[in-house]
């Protein structure tokens, strides 16, 4: 597929427009550049934006994190470039189209019935239709399924299963339709390598109100999976049938006219981590930190003349010698000087910049291991950091400080902690365009609804006891340097039980070469200290001499 | 009526239960004491209530503020208090009668349609039963309706009157029933005299897309107003007609079965104040500052023996002196010592406590002058406070400045700010049982929507530009006393405009007495003493010698 034939085929079919969001059948997840048409069309690599074509041209619709990302990727003179910081897609869409009765091609297997509704909602003189070309659903690679063990999961698929049966009976329903591959890959305890990342199966899985299941999926080693096909003869047997349209494509509804909008109950059981969860979780984190820490060791002797590229590499190194580490929980983001300004920055071994002192490292990443998922995020002085560098480090240092110790009631979502955080750089006029944090999944995606921080997007989902969550302030100056301190947090209770609080699971040094101490107030510093102290003591017993070394002085206190 | 006849008309039309809520027919606003059902029942005078009668038992709903004074107030043995705080109305009405076909009945001019709406969708089982014995609407007590000048609105009706039509026609609507008193006063610019606190006209206005109204009122000497009877005959007449169901009486829908659910849009303009009324704000304030700082200095000098009702009155005719005053915007809280710790104490003569030394005064008060509307609460310390008083006010004095320094983008909403406030308070294990802050009327309500800086309440109605809002933290230690620290801010564009911040409009002294200056940070320092330098500056060509030197010391730098 390329643009020109589609804009022929739009003319050819009198249309307005065609929708195309970056997905496959498994919506918001994950996705192989085979199954990535926005980058087939235009050229961009980035993980989230929007394509829509008209006869005469081509916007691409991408947020804060890709703004400039995009520019370098895409063909400007033939694509436009809209700003979602500027404009929604929603109100794009309407201020083009709402007066006229336009006809808009989308793919029923890729978009969700939820933004189909919403766009229905939008445009209410518009015709959508189906578009003919759906092409392929999935990379037709092999895939290989494999269990996730009790040891690991800390409870059988059975058990998971009988769980979430009571709850379809609860809600009124004959049988629930899961389409979310993270919600089918957590109640089977089933994973896969169908993707480099995320370890999970991608399959549907359907749920009778006794605890029956099918399960739909292609390409895989999984025996008794049908193939999606098979979903138009099956699902009409269900008078009363539940998904959640947020994760369903479209085309569902096709066979299943009675298919009624239920949450997936499963992602809010599988966002509350059991004690086995939480014990991995912590111990794949100390492991975690004892790779990041040699590695920063490695990086503070090593950096000049290093890659981009290399420096990622060399941390997957040391990460892979860790046990139960089973691959990265997304590709490393290493970025220099200039580059760590575009947020979700990739560099490619042919372009990727060359480590030099005075400028400042980014490197966010993170490791999928059998007994739980990390993703943390430092900002390395090399040589010696600019005042304006340590200034801003230290206004995001604060701002995670700010939201890692605060105490919220019950029920708190999380766009209501967002501006915690923020406050410490909107008081000085700056800002960062991205959420301030983000659910981890267990062995799973690192990205993890139901709950986000994040007050642009807003999320009514409350935090809850056991849940994961990163916290990632940062700061971006364009064509100067980018900063982003993360460390991923447990929520628990706090000592008022109608109280919540973080607890850190990372447990990786913050650069002190990029603090100004005198920026902290007493309580900031005492927070820094006892993290630091935590870090030190937890790690030590891992670490060679010369490691060791240089980590009490990265951790002694300030 | 009296529990007893309800529980006895319960039996005798098996019924089981009756719901009463605090209101009239303008649902959530003032109303007089005659027409408060719920104090006739049970003899509870707070501003917020529910009362659930059964044939055997009666139920007082209440939340954190009311919660010591209902207990003082009920008698206990025939009324059960249920705290908010615990369980919510809703969760408690569903573990009753969610099994049961229950019959309950409700008053249909005192319970909003969205009311009535989502206790039907509550208990679907249920039977809603409009009571027979509704009652009088209003206080038969003759109202005086007089005109806001422009001077002070700053725009004339009819100008106001064009705008909303305009929005009506937009909507697709032939007509609005304006059902808020507040809304229809702010339209009209007509006020009236019938509350003791609140001048607004409790009228509806009816308004066509084409702009022409009608007035609906009763006991008025506003001539041209039809009875609210005539709604019966003249709702019928559109076709599309529209009213916000969360301020309309589900009577209404029984005359007009084609209403729709509209937002009041006249509520979110007059919620942003024109230059006009902002001035006035400004000017209010410097006024109302004046006749506070008068008052405590006065009180510096006289507290000792006085009643809590005496320094009441003493300030009110401070206020009296001040151009433009009307009355005072609610009836003052005076709380000495423990009382302070009942959140809307009111003292009575009989009771009213005498002021000594080595204790707190809490005082929330405020005025409506004909160009602003004041909402303000100093604690002061008689004598020498504890550490304790000390450090917990400096708390709740650390909670106020984290929000009225605080910086936020456009479209957030209360409940997005309202943990900003709570995070010096929460980490040390304290919390206060109301929100951080209200919208606040122009010479109107003193309780102004849609906007409410609270997490409890989840409010998704965005801050904007021109709104004015109060401050207030607080902290309550029962039987020993209550701290709270309010002040009213307007609601301005930050240097980016795309963020906005609070620009301060109350003008009094914060007692230094109660601040321990070694538990701010050097930026809660500096806006203390900036705050206390914008006060002195103010204030300073106001008063009498004495009064400047006492202002000169109350606000000097710590």
């Amino acid at each position: 597929m390329d643009i020109k034939s589609i804009q022929k085929e739009l003319k050819a079919q009198k249309l307005s427009g065609r929708i195309f969001t970056l997905g496959n059948l498994f919506i918001g997840e994950d996705i192989l550049p085979e199954e990535n048409r926005i980058c087939e069309l235009t050229g961009f690599t980035g993980s989230y934006a929007l394509l829509f074509v008209t006869p005469a041209k081509a916007y691409l619709f991408v947020d804060g994190r890709y703004e400039l990302q995009a520019k370098k990727e895409v063909n400007l003179r033939r694509i436009e470039i809209v700003k979602l910081s500027e404009i929604s897609f929603c109100s794009w869409l309407k201020n083009n189209f709402a007066k006229s009765s336009a006809r808009i091609a989308y793919n029923p297997w890729i978009i969700s019935l939820s933004t189909l509704n919403g766009l229905k909602k939008l445009l209410p003189a518009a015709e959508f239709i189906p578009a003919a070309n759906a092409g392929r659903l999935l990379s037709p690679k092999p895939v290989k399924v494999f269990t996730h063990q009790k040891k690991f999961t800390g409870q059988v698929s059975k058990d998971k299963l009988a769980q979430f049966a009571a709850h379809i009976k609860k809600c009124g329903l004959d049988a629930f339709l899961v389409t979310s591959a993270a919600s089918t890959s957590w109640l089977l305890n089933l994973r896969s390598n169908a993707l480099p990342y995320t370890p999970v199966f991608r399959a549907y899985v359907l749920v009778e109100k006794n605890g029956a299941y099918k399960v739909f999926a292609e390409n895989t080693d999984y025996e008794t999976a049908l193939p999606f096909a098979k979903l138009a003869e099956i699902l009409p047997r269900y008078a009363k049938l539940g998904a959640d349209f947020c994760s369903t494509p479209a085309a569902i509804a096709g066979f299943a006219p009675q298919l009624a909008d239920t949450a997936d109950a499963v992602a809010a059981m599988k966002a509350v981590k059991n004690p086995t969860e939480l014990k991995g979780m912590r111990n794949a984190h100390l492991r975690d930190g004892v790779a990041l820490t040699k590695f920063l060791f490695w990086l503070s002797k090593n950096y000049k003349g290093k890659t981009e590229t290399e420096v990622a590499e060399k941390l997957l190194a040391f990460r892979k010698k860790e046990l139960n580490f089973y691959s990265e929980s997304f590709a490393a983001i290493a970025g220099f000087g200039a580059n760590a300004a575009v947020v979700h920055y990739h560099a490619d071994e042919k372009s990727a910049a060359v480590l030099k002192k005075n400028a400042v490292l980014l490197l966010d990443s993170g490791g999928q291991y059998y007994d739980g998922t990390t993703d943390v995020t430092r900002t390395i002085a090399l040589g010696e950091p600019s005042a304006d560098m340590t200034e801003k480090n230290t206004l995001v240092l604060k701002a995670h400080i700010a939201l890692a110790s605060a105490v919220f009631p019950q029920q708190t979502s999380g766009s209501e902690l967002d501006l915690i955080a923020r406050q410490p750089l909107l008081k000085q006029g700056l800002d960062y365009e991205h959420g301030t944090g983000h659910g981890v999944g267990f062995f799973s995606d690192v990205h993890e609804g139901p709950a986000r921080i994040s007050v642009h997007a807003k999320n009514s989902a409350p935090l809850a006891a056991g849940m994961v969550t990163s916290i990632e302030p940062g700061y971006y100056k364009e064509n100067a340097f980018g900063i982003r301190i993360e460390n991923l947090y447990t929520v628990k209770p706090a000592k008022n039980p109608k109280y919540l609080h973080f607890e850190v699971l990372t447990l990786a040094p913050i650069d002190k070469k990029l603090i100004n101490k005198y920026m902290l107030t007493t309580e900031e510093l005492t927070w820094l200290n006892r993290y630091h102290r935590q870090v030190f003591l937890s790690l030590k017993k891992y670490l060679t001499r010369q490691e060791l070394e240089w980590l009490r002085e990265a951790c002694a206190p300030l």
